[in-house]
């Protein structure tokens, strides 16, 4: 058995999220449903992050076992040529058979993308949150480098509990305004080793509150401490959610490879 | 009476175009009922472009004659509160009796955004045309400088002959690589005081048939000497042009602050 590795890109848009659920247009349904028809075997697919319904990403990674005798190449082109044009595969590779796609992650990086603009970009409506008032991104910036290191953050977490711990480390959190002639963005990116269920939208909603004036720079460390759902800001509208890159390390290839592009 | 100018800016994925049209779904006829719904009053509606199904708009002008009492910033507030959101009002000032949208406007430009990335940008797929392979940019250019200056057009003229006259004359005409880093995009923007009908669609074709080598760069100008539409490329597709701005000449201002912006 060979293992396929899968970096894909695709706007959740018209999607129910990642994972395939009877009944739903899913991105890892269509995807299997097209892996299973260009090999003419069964495929169970592996995506490493399970975003949700109208998140989307620029490098989501999965992997597949199989026995095709097609080539890596072949495989792109084939998936490519059968996939609906708004899921495309941007790199296949074989990987040693003990690799997982969900298991051996280590970092991940989101983007989330504010438009406050007056009015919004309208050409961006379905890829962004527009916020009716201007943001301080710088403050917004400094407030979110208390969420930096290793924390428990139940607090952005919705439902919790729901893994088996809630503590996990932010390696990077950066609050910028993107520069981009066609409108006023606001980018927040977060890497972590690891993401709970609607964190970076908590996180987000959190932001923006101090964005706005509504609370201050404090307030986000604040509501780390305070180890409830309640006490952080709303949850940020999935559509401004941008699933960057997972990286697993030198050995693995390919996530290296995408960053620095998006 | 009042006469009101309106900047629009719409997706036009939606649409059937600009002009209404009986059971379609068209911008003036969505504007159209906006206006009358705010005003109370009935509202006949002058937009200065006839922008074909799927064609977009940065700054569309539009203008009506009106007994409202309501000053321009509450109309522009509440033309927006009510449209849909792939349709903004940008600007709407108050102008002589005598402007007419359509008769008055000096000069028109188009952008038509090509992406020649592999794979195409699954995020713009509604706003370019995808070209399979590498485009000659440069090469694009010089052949386009051909179509500058006044000439007779009806070589880029669908239907040909449904205006008085097939003459216009383009002020500039660039192609350029677009300095993007979310993909690879080739501009083609074309100025002048005037269009046929898909005269911008049509030049575009040529020059991507030039652009992948399938003419050379002094092809366009044997197309314009051969006065007939079938010596052209193809007609591109409607989802990659967008009317960037209608000059009106400096009186009326409006239109010169758009500039320089998209």
């Amino acid at each position: 058995m060979r293992n396929i590795k899968l970096v894909l890109r695709y706007d959740g848009k018209a999607y129910s999220g990642w994972q395939a659920q009877r009944d739903r247009r899913t991105v890892q349904g269509t995807v299997t449903d097209t892996l299973e028809k260009i090999t003419g075997l069964p495929v169970r697919l592996f995506g490493s992050s399970r975003t949700d319904a109208g998140v989307h990403a620029l490098g989501q990674v999965a992997n597949f076992h199989t026995e095709t005798h097609l080539t890596c190449e072949i495989l792109k082109q084939a998936i490519n040529a059968e996939l609906p044009n708004d899921i495309q595969v941007v790199v296949v590779t074989e990987v040693p058979n003990s690799f997982h796609a969900i298991a051996d992650a280590m970092r991940k990086r989101y983007r989330y993308v504010l438009d406050d603009g007056s009015p919004g970009d309208l050409f961006r409506r379905d890829y962004t949150w527009h916020i009716r008032e201007q943001l301080d991104a710088d403050g917004m910036h400094r407030a979110s480098q208390s969420l930096r290191g290793k924390h428990d953050f139940r607090s952005f977490e919705t439902h919790y509990p729901n893994r088996a711990s809630s503590v996990r480390t932010i390696l990077e959190i950066e609050v910028r305004r993107a520069n981009d002639q066609a409108g006023r963005f606001v980018h927040i990116e977060v890497e972590a080793d690891g993401f709970l269920y609607n964190m970076v939208r908590a996180i987000v909603g959190t932001l923006v509150d101090v964005g706005l004036g509504r609370h201050n720079e404090s307030w986000p460390s604040e509501v780390l401490a305070a180890g409830d759902r309640t006490a952080a800001g709303m949850t940020a509208p999935a559509q401004g959610l941008f699933l960057l890159w997972i990286d697993y390390g030198e050995e693995q290839g390919g996530a290296a490879s995408l960053r620095g592009r998006d």
